[in-house]
């Protein structure tokens, strides 16, 4: 059995912190490239028509980051001035995105309550939107944005319904719809249901490479041909242009292939290490909320010994983790921890305290 | 008695309708005055020091509006790209005045929920607090705003225990704290405390000089004088410097001079004609939450017959209203509203139906 | 003889600095009134009105200022991020009003030389020009700025044919033509054309009434139904919405009937001055140039006494003026500059030095 | 000989077309890399830390582009509300980086006339520059830009004295500097004066390692370490934060070890290449101006044939090039460029027309 004595490091802050793997190595040192902002590198492009396919969309756009692929999203859905959009209150986009579609962008942002399951309830959506012909003391309402997986509420799933409800309410208010599908990998494998269907009545959709699937670096956006070349024109604006970003891309590609597959382990893994934690007395999971990847544990409530000092005492046996809140830790799962680490994170947590 | 048949006009829609009376106009006509953008109009500079007294506060400035001085407010404090204002979910800064704060200054709104009474629970309050170091992920937090009387609770007054409390957690934290004061002079008389108490511990206060008192035009900031010389250089950015603007501030002397004496008397109508459509047994009011001189009627929720329909059916009458939800109307009293308009009104408000 | 020992003080630092007059006075108290946010106010009306019909366009709105007036018509021209907005590098917008266009408004301006007579070169603006399908590294052009009179080339008018080719322009590279037209009377007065032929091909414009024709506030912003629409919309965002905003609509009427028929006297007078100080071997006056009611008196340039300093002297006794450069004061002329005040200032220049 | 007939391709579109080598292919492959958002990915510290030495400054930050290093400089150094930057009249942060700095950052660009030598004349600078106190018309300049080697004059480069005159004359004026260095290493090989040397004056320099050295991907910023602390917030912001980075930093690292001995065999192929041209009756090239790897090539100007036509032309004996105006050619030199393309390239010229 593993111990804590061991010099092992299991990284769960966060399904970015993967590595490349050989075979993503050996595509980038292979990958056919051009100057993809003069002109279009292959690779590119080979990984933004795959992209689109699997969204159902017409075009894709790939973007050095999920936050760059948000504001894109967001700035050209509200490309004029009092423009507004309504997303959730404890939204990724909202809370950990430095409020850049305000700061950069000017678009007001009104927020409507996360419930529980991440969804926002429709009828206070409706009771937020304002216009289209609007009064003199409104911004008028352009987007609603959803988040699925949804990072904040330990990555559960907008069951498609909801979407699909949300998305007739849009298009009846002149709304559009995007989705910060960051894990939408995940959610489709959770929720057995193609990223296609989960995001057909979305509008945009920014689909991260990097977390859940492992690639190096990117996102990517997609939309209409229409909004990917404004997309275009703001990606150089914002200084998101690469030249041979083909070498990334192409390990994005290799992402794509190798680890979609391996999300449904992930997601097992941490159904196994949240049962393990919550059957630790002092630790509680909501293990039905465990959908994902992602697992919150609620600490004791010592004043003296926070989540903080958790995650410290859990560094110095190799345990990287996360406070999510004064007395909870986030664990993320992904590809690169094995059943062996699970076990071993679980014989940490146990010796904790 | 008055009865519907007279062709009486009765107009509560909001106290910024009320008429310049015969002595402001008179001051107007009389206003010694100069060029207020070049170097100092006599007569605003004596509205403005006479304001920043009342205020307790070193300086004041004159302002077309009440938007506007909130907008430059929160502009200043929040100077620095990727600044962070908390406000309240419900208030008029947030959800009234076209989103600027954003759409123009690019700041972000984080809102906190405005309990029944208006308040925000300063927990709520710690919770959003980002900052002052912040992590990468997160704009910084600049600044608390806070209404007082609250506009969409019914005009209830903060108390100045409340405010003295919020203005300590904002130093501990190194924020600022803005008032919008749109109506300061209602909640002055209602709480019986002068306004410079109850703004003491604000960085800055707008004060409305057309709602409450019945200036024909304006609003006017106070704070610090550093903080008033960035606000004079951004109010003429926005366009709100006005050159012979002593023949509003004229006015705007007179109406401090002769109508905040006559608030007390507002409040008291508001409560008789709250009680009054009270006990009309079609009709809700919470008479408790009438503390100064808003009234929110709560109709039957006749899927037939709303608000909107009533406000008209009222008009018909000469009574002058607007929704303020789709089963609600609110009134608003002025110092052009007698007693015998509040018999008048209750009397067409029992014919309705 | 008017002699420099007299008490008088004459004020030519602007024509901003008229005072209103006993008609103004008697039309602000006597103004038909009402709250112009909500409904309208009727002297507002009546005076968008009859701006709307000086101006030959569809409809008109008042202002706090040119520079708001400014600032609403460029962001609305410009309402998509992205946009650019070509102007004079010497011109009003760009050099006198903050930068606001960018700074709140977030639009790029390209400047193109204002030539001596204040146009700018048609093929420097076509080379200019980018878009409208722009490629990736561009800002779309959307407006063309000009300004007549002239502030910042003393007074000078464009010709009516100057602007019927820029708006010819304009209409075939699909771009708007805005004029900030705070002199357009002084200009109509000395082109001897009515304002409506002059700006004829704009879609916008911008005419103070402060300025030449001496109002004590305000400004007006005429163009198409639509675009004043939307621009009520942002007056409201930047706060520029104003009460009983009649009061100042009421002495703008009578500043329209009494004072457009006297500019021709201030330009005049400008004209005699500007003689008689050309004429004071020390000071050159090119007197050509003064086409309307603005004169520069380029003083020697001795390194211990530049333009400051002589404006400080002509200051004791009674002359106010402003530096222009470090060797040049400019002299604006107004309606209540008088023959003796002409005089008098000629005998004040004559002795000084 | 090389001849026309052979379906050899010489890209002369951009020093940024080049293809990554097989030894920054085999760097990418083997690099050690980690979360560079969460903490900090070892390659990337790497190329940070070397060029930060190379600059002489305290610390260097990776993003994907020069566009996102010009962004951040400038939003950095003018992060207040109503900072205005001078720059050059045809600077490429002005010219081609979509205005960003206005649309997003709400920065007002005031420009300054580029000499035909890049420079802009210092007294032009100085009469430029507003502030610091300011009056209420003017917005405060915050920061001077330079460029060097100058895109948009041939990349030509400003002498070492003259950046360091722009830098004593900025520090005067409490004003920073920055240097868009896209091809500082051209400069530095053409001046024969190290990069630290040349940049001594500058706050912040941006530094492309995709142009010139033909690295795949990636510019640095470089500056004080409390510049390069905000830089890393904002990069986030605009989502230029990307995880296992050190994909990219590894190809930059060799790019920086292998290709920047070889600009001045790019320089002196851009001599033989300019004379070469020159030679040719009908082209006529300032090869005095041809101090690094940039060429222009004026054509005959018949306005049946412009310089778009000659590029169609060439591309169909494969060789790519760009115009630079209706009768200019841009022709760029970079490391994948031989003696023999030179030579072929001259001969397709010949044969042209």
């Amino acid at each position: 059995m593993v111990t804590p004595t061991s010099v092992r490091t299991v990284d769960l802050r966060s399904d970015t912190v993967t590595k490349p793997t050989e075979s993503m190595r050996s595509a980038m040192a292979k990958a056919e490239v051009d100057d993809d902002v003069l002109g279009s590198d292959p690779t590119a492009m080979r990984l933004e028509k795959e992209m689109a396919e699997i969204a159902g969309k017409e075009a894709a756009m790939f973007v050095p980051s999920g936050t760059m692929a948000n504001l894109i999203s967001v700035l050209i859905h509200c490309d004029e001035r009092g423009s507004e959009v309504i997303l959730g209150d404890d939204s990724h986009i909202h809370i950990y995105e430095n409020g850049g579609v305000s700061s950069l962008g000017g678009v007001h942002p009104r927020t409507v309550k996360n419930e529980e399951d991440g969804t926002m309830v429709i009828g206070s959506i409706e009771a937020a939107v304002r216009g289209p012909k609007g009064d003199l003391h409104h911004p008028v309402t352009k987007l609603i944005c959803l988040e699925n997986t949804q990072a904040n509420r330990g990555g559960r799933c907008l069951p498609v319904e909801y979407i699909d409800k949300v998305g007739e309410f849009a298009k009846k208010h002149g709304l559009k719809l995007h989705i910060d599908g960051a894990r939408i990998f995940n959610a489709s494998v959770a929720l057995g249901v193609p990223v296609k269907r989960i995001v057909q009545a979305a509008d945009s959709v920014s689909i991260c490479l990097s977390e859940g699937i492992g690639a190096p670096v990117g996102s990517v956006i997609v939309g209409s041909k229409e909004f990917i070349t404004k997309a275009r024109w703001l990606r150089k604006t914002l200084g998101g242009g690469m030249r041979q970003v083909g070498v990334l891309c192409a390990a994005a590609l290799v992402a794509l292939n190798e680890n979609v597959p391996k999300l449904g382990d992930d997601h097992k893994k941490a159904k196994i290490l949240a049962e393990g934690l919550n059957r630790i007395e002092r630790f509680r999971v909501n293990v039905a909320a465990v959908e994902t990847n992602i697992i919150y544990v609620d600490i004791p409530e010592d004043p003296k010994f926070g989540a903080e000092d958790a995650c410290k005492s859990l560094e110095d046996v190799g345990v990287l983790v996360l406070p999510q809140a004064t007395f909870r830790i986030r664990i993320v799962l992904h590809h690169q921890i094995s059943d062996v680490d699970v076990e071993y994170v679980l014989s940490c947590f146990e010796k904790m305290f």
